[in-house]
């Protein structure tokens, strides 16, 4: 665990913190600019854990950037044990919530137009592309220590 | 990594294993139960998956199995880091399957029995449970060294 210590706080993290964030808001926000997501349950879980992983990243951005902007803050070994699993319960959740909403787009538009309008679709897999991208930053921040 | 080393070889190990491979072979036996499955893009996606996984849980188990009963095998630590990236890999791989296979069923069930008798949708239904109990050994795997 002593090798993830150099994570927190740096300023490799704060650029993977920011990313994710960007990345995690940017898909919610293609998700919800309609409410058609509310017919399908996989969504709205979807929606759920985007709105998680943005509370999370946001979090951890703030005080990554106190850390390094203002004052280096003590590193606790409890504190990272907590960091880590918490990256790694919203990376799980995130890969899910992306994996499971691009087969249903996949689906959707199998189906024809008349389920989901291209224009629609398009910002659907928008979406689930955007939760890729914030699932993967998420993942290397857990394999590779700064 | 050195605190990984006692997870390989070891009778815990064994046991996972053993649990993964009958996991992800009952997985991909009800899927595959009926041929159903080559209508739709996730569920051929989650039979290569599983595939996978269960060629990849088989041969650990036997360099296990080996090491437990017959001889015990020396540690390398390259062979650790390769065990670890490819647990890894399947672990992320099972869970995208699970999580696709089980939001198109769920979305199937929504659609009507035209779409997916109820026969067939709790075969899918189970063969997705299959996966993640699968997936949930494989993270366990990766998390907590024996």
């Amino acid at each position: 665990m002593e090798e993830l210590a150099g994570a927190f706080g740096s300023s490799a993290s704060l650029a993977l913190r920011l990313g994710q964030t960007v990345f995690s808001s940017s898909s919610l926000f293609f998700m919800c600019l309609e409410l058609g997501f509310y017919s399908y349950t996989a969504f709205c879980y979807f929606v759920t854990v985007m709105g998680l992983v943005i509370l999370w990243s946001i979090t951890l951005l703030v005080v990554d950037a106190y850390s390094v902007f203002i004052q280096s803050l003590p590193i606790q070994r409890r504190l990272i044990v907590i960091i880590f699993f918490g990256d790694m319960i919203m990376s799980y959740l995130s890969l899910a919530a992306a994996c499971s909403t691009s087969s249903i787009v996949d689906l959707l538009l199998e189906a024809g137009e008349s389920n989901c309008p291209p224009k629609l679709c398009d910002r659907y897999q928008l979406s689930a592309a955007m939760a890729f991208l914030s699932w993967f930053l998420s993942s290397v921040m857990r394999v590779v220590p700064q």
